[in-house]
């Protein structure tokens, strides 16, 4: 298989009975060709089934003069760059990818973001695929937010990441950052900004719109249907990513959102939006956002952290059948403190036999390590009192934590056992940051 | 605290803010009074806390004589109990729970099912909490099930069976079944009989109208939404509990309902439902099916199982920090296959550092140990091509899954790793009962 092609340009893969067209890549794995397709997947082809590359438009090689329209009038953000498919900008010549770490580069690939607020700070801690991050980095991103948010040019803070533990750092930043006086806006893009059904023009514009809001609360900010028409503001304590590839991947849990934010289409005459008094909705420019419920209102505190974090913690989902000798593990180890996924209600087998998990699990909490219990189902909560076999589990000093999402507990977790000093069961059902919600319907 | 109050009667609870009115129940803990609330939760108060317990009326203590209205012009089904909050009878004096084991107390209690059928046999093969059941559970339902579907006189089979694990055992069920012939329906009920508010009776009518159908698959049967109204027949594999409590807890996940099932509201005239020609949907007595997607039917064909199972599988969620040493306690206790519950399109850590999950899992494969990898967002697929970490865990041997379920693909891998003779990464690959779906849109 012999080809002119090079990378970046868009070619047909023939193959024996099909034909693929997208954008070359450079591969890394020697024998395989990668292309990437219309629908923005790669997919990769052993070179031996290749007949034929046949390409069909070069890749251009086109430079740019950028040219940001600066805009005095418009409010002052900040933007946190952790990495991610939003983060960076992508190389269609070699697939590769690097960080847009100047506002100049920004706006090269979102010049939309620069119609609602100009980007006046870009921070850029570490560049990581967010599977890769632990709490350490949900420390650093809060300590930058933190210096953000008590900078008094700055009227909110866009944060950047990587979709796949997004909803773990916008729990740690909830817990971590306290009197929040500004909006705390957590983004993401599920498709790159190559691609022309990208989703990270429009999450960025919303989330410029939210930063701008008077909601000051930890948000996570994008997709609210597959259409590219808005986005929901979701409190970082109670969401969830629940798709591994659609634009409205993310997922309110046992709540409600805080707004739904629709930008004015493209082409509509835009400008910054008014913040309004709360609760009403604001609307400016053809930018438009619906408030869904109360939310913190902008003030004028001075933001504080509490980053203490027990690391030896740990999330451990239930499946029937599962030897409970797993929980030796955790013991041996010396862990703190373990949330578990348990099924329905809250249920781990309690039944007087070998795979009762009862023995050992009050052997745990005996030795002061703190078992929390959260559900699989994910919607809905846990409840010591429907069965007997839930009230032999709260019995032990497992403790049932209402209707707090599995890794929000877990989050929480990490920072209340950070704190020696506090009563942990109390702490855990105290609802510091809207991780807890009573209001919710059975 | 002094009261007249026998378990059974309806009371008032007075403590000093609060009353609550409730069905009083026998509580086994000392020191608290325990109440069936009339949203059908229990709740226990300290008795400390109580300052009067009023009763506002006596348990009644009639008995009924039963008669069950045959009709033997109406199709023989058979029912399996397991156990679970549908196949017992609540006492509300005691608050204590016993299964329903004669056609007479089914009839007692859920009368609406025989105006669909004849439940002409029910199996009692345990009574377990479903929290309780292993794959032990799943062969003995298997065997029972096959026996009933080989019998001439019984039409379609049902399967009452609690809900914390019932989507593994219908994927257990799928696959242990070969050359199904009638419909086997697995069924629920989140909430028990005594309450106005249970959906048993609804999902029992569904589900004897789904066993009298044309449609052969292993189907689970439940409440479409939180309305008392319809039903969806989902398939065996591609289902989950998604909500604690809800009566529409089990959704479809990345495929389509068999059929939505409409059964005649009380009152209307009803008889036993036509079964149709495929596709054509089937309207009978005010009873209708509407189906939704193609199915296996209806055909004569003698039922097979194949039971199979290899016990040393394990399902671990992954979480971010988390210390990929875990992988050695599974190494240590020569576990055959683990199923991943990767984040977004499959991934774990990556990077060239300590918290890198390659190495150990390089090593794991290499030691002939099954690793597949499925995502924790539950909707979507896992795509080795998109990211090059993703590459990484192909590159070891790490199988990804598609669009499986992780549940379902723990269950296939027990069932698979059962069979030595087989290519494990081919037959997961490989779609034996609509475990996997190509169809699926990104």
């Amino acid at each position: 298989m012999k080809s002119s092609a090079n990378p970046g340009d868009l070619v047909e893969v023939h193959l024996s009975k099909t034909i693929y067209e997208g954008t070359l890549l450079e591969s890394s794995e020697k024998g395989i060709v990668l292309l990437k397709l219309d629908t923005g997947y790669n997919i990769g082809f052993n070179k031996k089934d290749i007949l034929e590359i046949k390409v069909l438009k070069k890749a251009s090689l086109k430079t740019e003069k950028l040219e940001i329209k600066k805009d005095f009038q418009k409010p002052n953000i900040a933007l946190i760059l952790t990495g991610g498919t939003i983060a960076n900008r992508y190389d269609s010549k070699t697939g590769a990818v690097a960080p847009l770490s100047s506002p100049e580069e920004l706006f090269k690939f979102y010049p939309e973001i620069f119609e609602i607020a100009n980007v006046a700070k870009i921070e850029v801690p570490f560049m990581k695929a967010s599977e890769d991050m632990d709490y350490k980095d949900w420390q650093k991103i809060a300590k930058i937010t933190k210096e953000l948010l008590n900078d008094s040019n700055i009227k909110g803070v866009i944060v950047a990441h990587g979709t796949d533990t997004l909803h773990y750092t916008s729990s740690a930043l909830s817990f971590f950052i306290k009197d929040l006086n500004k909006p705390v806006v957590l983004t993401y893009s599920q498709r790159s900004s190559d691609r022309a059904s990208s989703d990270a023009a429009l999450n960025l514009k919303c989330s410029a719109l939210a930063a701008i809001s008077d909601i000051a609360e930890v948000m996570l900010v994008g997709h609210g249907s597959t259409n590219d028409d808005f986005c929901y503001a979701m409190p970082g304590t109670k969401v969830r990513k629940l798709h591994s590839s659609k634009r409205d991947a993310f997922k309110v849990v046992n709540a409600e959102p805080f707004a739904k934010i629709f930008p004015a289409p493209a082409g509509v005459h835009q400008e910054g939006a008014r913040t309004s008094s709360r609760p009403a909705n604001t609307e400016s420019g053809g930018n438009r956002i619906e408030i869904l419920r109360e939310y913190n209102l902008r003030n004028n505190k001075k933001v504080k952290l509490d980053l203490k974090f027990e690391e030896k913690i740990a999330l451990l989902k239930f499946y029937p059948g599962q030897d409970p000798n797993i929980l030796n593990y955790y013991l041996k180890n010396k862990y703190k403190g373990i949330i578990i996924e348990a099924s329905g209600l809250g249920h781990v087998p309690a039944l007087t036999s070998k795979n009762s998990w009862i023995p050992i699990l009050k052997e745990i909490v005996s030795k002061g390590i703190f078992v929390g219990i959260t559900t699989q189902c994910i919607y809905g909560r846990v409840d010591p009192y429907v069965y007997s076999n839930l009230r032999k589990l709260h019995e032990i000093g497992a403790l049932f934590l209402e209707d707090m999402l599995a890794e929000t507990a877990f989050v929480k977790l990490g920072w209340v056992l950070g704190h020696p000093e506090w009563n942990v069961k109390e702490k855990m059902l105290e609802n510091i940051s809207g991780e807890l919600n009573d209001r919710l319907g059975g």
